[in-house]
């Protein structure tokens, strides 16, 4: 008997683009308010505001745009046009229209994992927003099970996989995000497989775990069935 | 061996107060807007927003204030201030802070129910937000599942009550809305008992069942309990 027999999978910039947008969106929003504010100030503002409301709004493309609309305010203290505003919301909408482009390797790699494990999907971000990408994905039926979570705690990582696998402990969640999906998998006793992506919310920066013997790294999803494979065997019982 | 072994609540409206905190919050809305649209006016065009944006945004506190937002600019022609603008943002996060207040008997219900039967909490709404008042609201550890979804659907019901009960035809959920929580539970083969609360959201209102046998309605929670005694004994096997 392996000792690992479930994977799970983050979703945004893990299986499918997801930052791409948000930076798009953010340069246009800086466009839109050029007339009052520096683009590297309003960043820094919008950031905070990010931070300062996720108690609230949690993850997810409706709180990112009551946040920049918050930020247009503050920046221009309360001078923006609502014509501006409207813009925003504009932005914001688009984003929960943009089409789901996959991730290289990302459907092989589920696919092939999916037929000697049970593989799970979890993603956190807007409910509705985060089962339109998985539908359109056309991943969405290769899943033992999908968790869509306000967020990725330790403690969402031991419930998701008691409830679809044999316990954390015998789970490996792969991710781009060290602080969301590797760390809080670590801690539970799972493993945790990091795939870097080009762009990170800076609100999801943290520094890698040093010599964690379940961590690991690799540069794209390819080679995750290999090492899954190596993983499950030196495991045998 | 009786053949109604879980039952599902609904949370806003059902369990703690719901409606009347958007009710408080469109009457600051209409006062803000005053300058720019008779009340009436106003809201017809805060329900299109609404009812437009329910496929993108959801449901919840934050599509609320999206909306909103779009209505203030609309109906004022692009003039209204960003200080009217910022002083929405202000009453969408005052929802999202709102305590949560009991209903009556819910939390006697929900224990006395917890006790013979399987009890699952099905809502929807902003993940976040739901998971802040069902925490707030002291009666999370009574349920043996919570499922919040991003609607309600009858294959919502059929996955919910297979997952945590014996499947939809013996399982039975309760809730304010007719159109949500009685009748899609009803097409699925389950029973439905609709308890109505004073307020009811435009979006939310549906025609009550003709002559189905599976459909009850209860002024208030504190019937249910002996209703749901009732129904097991008349279906043992």
């Amino acid at each position: 008997m392996t000792m690992l027999t479930t994977i799970g999978f983050d979703a945004d910039d893990t299986l499918w683009h997801n930052e791409t947008f948000f930076r798009l969106t953010q340069d246009r929003f800086a466009e839109l308010l050029a007339d009052h504010s520096p683009a590297d100030h309003l960043h820094d503002r919008l950031l905070a505001a990010e931070r300062r409301n996720l108690g609230q709004y949690g993850f997810g493309v409706k709180g990112f745009t009551l946040s920049m609309i918050e930020t247009a305010i503050e920046v221009s203290q309360g001078r923006v046009p609502a014509a501006v505003i409207g813009e925003i919301l504009a932005a914001g909408r688009e984003m929960l229209e943009h089409p789901v482009e996959l991730l290289p390797h990302a459907r092989a790699v589920v696919t092939a994992l999916a037929e000697a494990y049970r593989v799970v999907l979890i993603t956190k971000g807007d409910l509705l927003d985060q089962e339109r990408k998985l539908a359109q994905s056309g991943l969405g039926d290769l899943f033992d099970g999908v968790e869509i979570v306000s967020d990725k705690t330790p403690e969402i990582y031991r419930a998701a996989f008691a409830r679809h696998g044999t316990g954390a402990d015998q789970g490996l969640m792969v991710g781009n995000s060290l602080k969301s999906d590797v760390l809080p998998m670590l801690a539970v006793g799972g493993w945790g497989v990091h795939v870097p992506h080009g762009l990170t919310w800076a609100l999801e920066r943290a520094d890698p775990p040093v010599g964690h013997r379940r961590f690991h790294e690799i540069t794209d999803l390819a080679p995750l069935p290999d090492l899954v494979s190596e993983l499950a065997q030196s495991h045998k019982t």
